[in-house]
């Protein structure tokens, strides 16, 4: 294994332009520790002609990423485009059918076509390498599919998108609205013109769709999943989620139940004391919980060029040392369909926030209505809102006041069916705020 | 590869239980995980009699693990007895003589004789992996060997023994001493009737020298290791960390400096806002700061026979698809030969409590001996002693009252220098302790 191995790499964005300058500054190293001589002879990308700060004499050039894909003069390729669907697909998909290796960063992809392209990694013996998909420069793929491979995992959650959690803990340490934070960030260069994708909670979600597939062996199902973005948060539900002990993440969780393996995206109210409660700013966390070994958390750089080009070169080294593994942990056509229950029967604690119309029988009815579906209440904080502060309430313009809840494990159906009843009974002025917890 | 991998354990205590039962319990599950079955076909304990609630009928049994290592039933050795020399080495190398990969979780072989042992694997073109030997269940050994490949390791800093955190973190919680805290671990089987190795530092030295060649592609090099332990941390000196923003911490650090590569195991100053300040009771972490990817901190179970077992499964799984890495890393030929500088050339911002004798001058000398060494504090705390508080001190009894100071980055031999001299003055009353802070 001394013959070199050569590397087409098609996208030269951030990653890709690092990747390329880590490469070349650091053949030597790289090749004593890969085991053999690594080098780029082929790049594509959509511009030839932008300075990118790199030198490519001596690389052949491809406006077209499927020819680079194809050329005789590469062995492995490197997939940094982006997009779901069109030339990346198609490259990644040449190079497979062509009995190449793939490394690719395209969650995307992977959540829409992931399971196909395993196959067909597997029918030409190749790899198909993802580290730099979930959670940037965290080792959380190799985790799960190598490190984990003797353990049966029960849960896997984490922070994986930085925008969002760079905007809820700006959020909570400056007790900024929402769109506040969001339009800093978007000067700052921390969220996209358009944030949907992020702020959404959708990225999140490919990222969950990968990891659940390595965590129980299932094809990946990225439709399936239950997504709720960040944008409903409001300062008072991180001030309130501080005074009862609280962080609020937007998680990714995929989770054995009784009912199936739930895949969920939403905020979450996780206790301050735990370990991915310390996660803040553009960081990302991978939490596993598994038997044996019990819980691991690997907390690391979410994004940016050069810890996303650190995932692609371990992927690299795999590949240029041999290592041999199916895309998902077992092979293709061992995973099994996954069994998701719907988000009515997820059973957890719930943190409700209730903007109550300060007027006789609006705590009747609530407690009323929450012992009617057997729901526990563990805190209830009410507060005089700040409008109301010296100012008596008149009976024919009643204020509201924020009333929040922590409910004992009770389901997403019983939690909404009260919800609803108390919004009926007129004593709410708008509706409520419901974020889960996690323990 | 759908021949099984035979596998000999031995070594049958706790891990070694645990390991013998997941491999009959799991066959299948591991079969599709790690592309070929994987069995046990022969073990070696002390105490044929004993009872480990393990079915090993169908099982070899060998009274002497060398002969386990030699047998032809045998393709892969599990080497779980401990111990630096003795029956341990003579198994391990046994083994790898005989062409058989070895995985074992003995950190104090592989820190006395981890270079031999290495290049003895290699020559027979055999691997030795070792998961388990280093934070338990944390993958730490494959994110620094494979998943930081394409890095450049700055600086690797770990919690690495549980016992030491498990009884640190008691003392900050519950204000305990050190002596009390020791005598309650024992009796709940947290620490060892002879405590030495764990809490004297000497545990995580040899687990430091593994990390450390890993890194910076290093020689193993134990003896070059400073060590201090964790009987001298007072209640006081918790106390004043969290007041200044600190927790205190057992860390093995190995870091890259001007003069050479740092290895020293000592109690730290942690931030509290770190990630590794948030580790309390026998959990371990490992934190990296490497080039490209930034910080990666790995945290989880650092003891316990399911959690090292996991870790022991990682490695079989490895072997078992056929991945081929040099142990530390690199060839064992290539590994160079560790530069460490004395620790008096060690940098950093250091803690100091010193028992002042109330009285004149005593500040004065405080304040000109860290002067005169160009030294700067970052802080000053002075409290009026609890046995003074209610008493008015007189000149012929000065009590001692504690001051503590804070200093920015300096050099060991300069506060070691300056403390000699502020205690030569004689304004001191008791040997000044002294802790390092590490950002």
């Amino acid at each position: 294994m001394t013959e070199p191995l050569r590397i087409g790499v098609a996208g030269l964005g951030t990653v890709g332009a690092s990747l390329v300058r880590l490469l070349a500054e650091n053949a030597a190293a790289y090749g004593r520790r890969f085991g053999r001589p690594v080098k780029v002879t082929a790049v594509s990308a959509r511009d030839k002609a932008k300075d990118r700060g790199l030198d490519l004499a001596g690389i052949l050039w491809f406006d077209d990423p499927v020819a680079l894909a194809k050329s005789p003069d590469v062995d492995c390729v490197v997939e940094l485009m982006g997009g779901a669907d069109g030339k990346a697909k198609e490259t990644v998909e040449a190079a497979l059918a062509a009995g190449k290796s793939v490394v690719t960063a395209n969650k995307a992809l992977l959540a829409k076509h992931g399971n196909a392209l395993a196959a067909l990694a597997e029918a030409n013996k190749v790899q198909l390498n993802f580290e730099a998909a979930v959670a940037g420069g965290i080792p959380a793929i190799k985790a799960m599919r190598e490190s984990l491979a003797g353990n049966r995992v029960e849960r896997v959650a984490g922070i994986l998108n930085g925008t969002c959690n760079y905007i809820l803990s700006r959020m909570e340490l400056e007790g900024l609205p929402f769109e506040a934070v969001l339009a800093d960030a978007q000067r700052l260069g921390y969220a996209e013109a358009d944030p949907t994708f992020d702020v959404g909670g959708f990225d999140t979600a490919h990222k969950l769709a990968i990891l659940a597939s390595l965590a129980f062996g299932t094809a990946i199902d990225a439709d399936a999943i239950y997504i709720e973005g960040i944008a409903s948060i409001a300062p008072l539900d991180l001030r309130m989620a501080d005074e009862l002990g609280y962080r609020i993440k937007l998680l990714g969780v995929a989770e054995r139940t009784a009912t199936g393996i739930e895949q969920r995206v939403h905020p979450t109210m996780v206790p301050k004391t735990s370990a991915i409660a310390q996660v803040m700013g553009v960081t990302n966390a991978v939490s596993i919980l598994a038997e044996p070994v019990g819980e691991l958390t690997l907390v690391g750089p979410g994004a940016g060029g050069n810890a996303t080009a650190s995932s692609v070169l371990s992927d690299l080294g795999d590949i240029a040392r041999g290592t041999r593994l199916p895309a998902y942990g077992v092979a293709a056509r061992d995973l099994e369909a996954a069994e998701q229950p719907p988000m009515q029967r997820h059973e957890g604690g719930y943190y409700v926030r209730l903007s109550v119309l300060d007027r006789p029988g609006a705590a009747a009815s609530i407690a009323t209505r929450m012992a009617e579906r057997q729901i526990s209440l563990e805190s209830i904080v009410q507060r005089k809102s700040a409008q109301t502060k010296d100012t008596t309430p008149r009976a024919s313009e009643a204020p509201a006041v924020p009333v929040v809840l922590i409910t004992y494990a009770t389901t997403e159906a019983a939690i909404r069916a009260a919800l609803k009843a108390v919004m009926a009974d007129g004593h709410i002025a708008e509706p409520p705020q419901l974020i889960r917890i996690e323990r």
